[in-house]
C-alpha cells in the first residue's frame, strides 16, 4: 500500500468555521495554462491624482468635497447598497422569505497618498488605520448588529479606485458567512468547552508548518483549509472578540503584522497583489460571545504569477472550493521570501 | 409611511436550497463603473483548428491522439483534479479534518465543430450532449456517488480552450454544495410532505413575472434568491430525480429549452455570453431521494455589458452574495429579447 502525500493524493480538508470542505489537488499544478491572462497595474501612481474622487479636497461625483486630510479620511459611499430609511417589511413563505434591510456604507481612504498601498505605509500610518476601523465599529455598532469591515484591492478583485481604501458596510441582520461562523463557533465551545480559534491558534503555533509571519500578539497562516492560493487567516495571540476590544499596544502590533504579510504578498509576484480582506468578530449585540474570535482572512486570487489567477468557477460554484497547492505549500512560498517590500530592496 | 418597493429598497432574499441569503440592492445599479473591463473573445473561429486539443484527430498534450468523432466525444481530463487510485486515508481532529478522495475527471466535448456554441448547435446535435451527459452519469454512477455535470464558457469564466465542451468530475462523497442541497430538501419534505422545487415550480408558474423560456416539459426562471446578474435556474414540470431517468421525448425539450436559454443570454449583449452551468440531481447511491428534483444552474458573471461584471469579492466573500438589479427585472429583460440568435437574425 502507498502511504498518503498530502502534495500528491487528491484529498478534501474540512472548514470548521463555515462547515464547507475544499478539494486539494495539489498534483494539478503541473497543467500548463493557456486560458486569461490578467492585465497588470503597475504603472506608477501620482501622490495626488486630481481625477481621483478619493484624493484629498477633490469633488466627488455627487458633488461633496473631500476633508484635505493628513490621515485617513471616511465619507458615506456615494451608492451604498444599505440605506438608514429602507422601510421595514418582511416575508416568511418558505420558498419566498425576505427582509428588507437597514444599514449604512462607508468608504475608509487609507492615507492621503494616491501612490502607497497597505504594506507601502508606515507601522505608524497602518496604525492609524486600525483605529479608524476601531472607531468607525464603535460607532456604528451602538446602531447596528453586524459591522463588516474590508478591502478589495486591485482591479481584479473589482476595485474600481487604485488609491489605497476600504469600506465599512453596516446592518442589522448578521450576514450568511457571519451567522455561520457564530452558529460553529458557539457549537464548538459546546462540544469542547474552549473557543474555536483560540485552540487552533494553540495547534497552528506548535506545528509551525502553516505560519507566514507573526509577532508578540498575532499571527498569520495559511489556514489548513485555505480555498484561495495563497489565502491567508490573521490571529490574535490572545483572547479578544471584537476589533473594538484591542488595546493601544495591541493595535501597532497589529499594524505590524499586517505590514509584514502586505509585504510578503506584494513580493511573491513583486506585484502589488490583489486581494480581498475583511474582519470578523463578535455581533455588536450587547452579549458576551466567548465563543467569538476575532480575525481577519486575506483572499487573494493570484495562482501562478503576477497575470494567471485561480478561478473558481464550475466544479468550485457547483460543487465545493478547489485548490492547486497545499495550504502547507503556500506557507512555506510566503514564509520564505523577503521581508522588505520589491520596490524597497536595494 | 412608505410602501415597500423592491426595485427601489435594499433588502434580503432567502435561498431555500442552500440556505443562504442575498443581499439585493437594486438602486445601486445607478453607480458608474470605473473599474476593470474584460476582454471580449469575438473574434470568428475556424469549424477545425490544428492547434486545439479538442479538435478531432488532435494530438493532446500528453500525446494521445482524439477520436475523428462526429457528434459528441469524451476522454479523461489530462490533468484530472480526482484520481482513481488515491490510498483512503482519513484524519477527524475536529480542528484538522481531512478525507482523500477518489474520482475521475472527463472532459466531454459537445461537437466537433470548433467554431460553435451551445446556442448554434441544433436541437438534434444538443440532444446528442443531452445523451452523453445521461450515459456518462449513468456509467460513472455505476462507481461513483457523485456526478458533477458542469460548463464554464467564456475566458473570463477560467475556460481555457473555445472548443465546446464541458466536463465531468466524478467521486465517492458528496461535494458541500451537493450536500447543503440535499438537507435543505430532505428537511422541506420533513416539514411540508412535498418536494421543495417541485413546489417552487407550481408557484413560478402561476407568477411568471421570473420565467424567461419554457416548453412543456420545462421551465427556466431567475430564480427568487438569484446571486449573479442573470443566473438562471431550469427546472422540470415533472418529477424527476436524476439525469438519467429522463425520456427520449424530454431530453429532446430539453434540448430545446437549452437552446432557448443559451440564445438569450447571447442576445441580451450581442457577445457570446460567459457563464459556468452545472447540474444537481439525486446521489447514485442506491436510494430513492423523493425529496430530490433535478436541475441546472446556470451562473453568468456579466452586469452590465459585454465586457462589465459583476465582482463577488470584499462584502460577497465575506458578508454574503449582493445583487444590483432584481430577480424580476432580470427575467424580464432576458425575456425581452428575441429568440433567435444575434448571429443568425437579418
Ligand atoms: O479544468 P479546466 O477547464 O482547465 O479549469 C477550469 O475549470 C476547473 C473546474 O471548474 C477549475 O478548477 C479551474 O480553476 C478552471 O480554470
Ligand atoms: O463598492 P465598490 O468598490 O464600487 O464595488 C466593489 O465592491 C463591492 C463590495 O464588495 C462589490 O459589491 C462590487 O461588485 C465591487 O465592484
Amino acid at each position: 500500500t502507498i502511504a498518503f502525500d498530502p502534495t500528491e493524493h487528491p484529498h478534501r480538508r474540512y472548514n470548521p468555521l463555515i462547515d464547507e470542505w475544499v478539494l486539494v489537488s495539489p498534483h494539478r499544478a503541473k497543467r500548463p495554462w493557456q486560458g486569461q491572462v490578467e492585465q497588470l497595474d503597475e504603472q506608477e501612481k501620482p501622490a495626488y491624482d486630481k481625477d481621483c474622487f478619493l484624493c484629498a479636497g477633490n469633488t466627488r461625483i455627487n458633488g461633496e468635497i473631500n476633508d484635505d486630510y493628513k490621515e485617513t479620511f471616511v465619507f458615506t459611499n456615494d451608492f451604498a447598497a444599505i440605506k438608514q430609511d429602507t422601510p421595514i417589511v418582511k416575508s416568511e413563505d418558505p420558498l419566498f422569505t425576505m427582509a428588507t434591510e437597514q444599514g449604512e456604507s462607508r468608504v475608509i481612504c487609507f492615507s492621503p497618498d494616491h501612490s502607497k498601498t497597505l504594506p507601502q505605509l508606515s507601522v505608524k500610518a497602518i496604525t492609524r488605520v486600525v483605529g479608524t476601523w476601531q472607531s468607525q465599529c464603535e460607532e456604528l455598532g451602538k446602531t447596528y448588529t453586524s459591522v463588516q469591515v474590508f478591502e478589495n484591492k486591485g482591479s481584479v478583485m473589482g476595485c474600481s479606485n487604485p488609491h489605497p481604501h476600504g469600506q465599512i458596510w453596516a446592518q442589522q441582520q448578521l450576514p450568511t458567512l457571519v451567522m455561520k461562523k457564530q452558529k460553529a463557533q458557539q457549537t464548538y465551545l459546546q462540544q469542547h468547552g474552549s473557543n474555536l480559534l483560540q485552540d487552533y491558534v494553540v495547534r497552528e503555533v506548535e506545528n509551525k508548518e502553516r505560519i507566514v509571519v507573526s509577532n508578540d500578539d498575532w499571527l498569520v497562516v495559511v489556514p489548513y483549509w485555505a480555498a484561495w492560493p495563497f489565502e491567508t487567516l490573521l490571529l490574535p495571540r490572545f483572547s479578544v472578540a471584537r476589533i473594538t476590544e484591542l488595546t493601544v499596544a495591541q493595535k501597532s502590533s497589529l499594524a505590524d503584522v499586517l505590514k509584514q504579510i502586505t509585504i510578503k504578498y506584494d513580493n511573491l509576484f513583486n506585484c502589488s497583489f490583489p486581494y480581498s480582506m475583511g474582519w470578523h468578530g463578535a455581533p455588536f449585540d450587547g452579549q458576551e460571545h466567548d465563543e467569538w474570535t476575532l480575525h481577519a482572512s486575506f483572499f487573494p486570487p493570484l495562482l501562478r504569477s503576477a497575470t494567471v489567477r485561480k478561478f473558481m468557477v464550475g466544479y468550485e460554484m457547483m460543487a465545493e472550493a478547489q485548490r492547486d497547492l497545499t495550504a502547507e505549500q503556500a506557507a512555506q512560498r510566503l514564509r520564505d521570501l523577503p521581508t522588505t517590500h520589491y520596490k524597497e530592496q536595494s
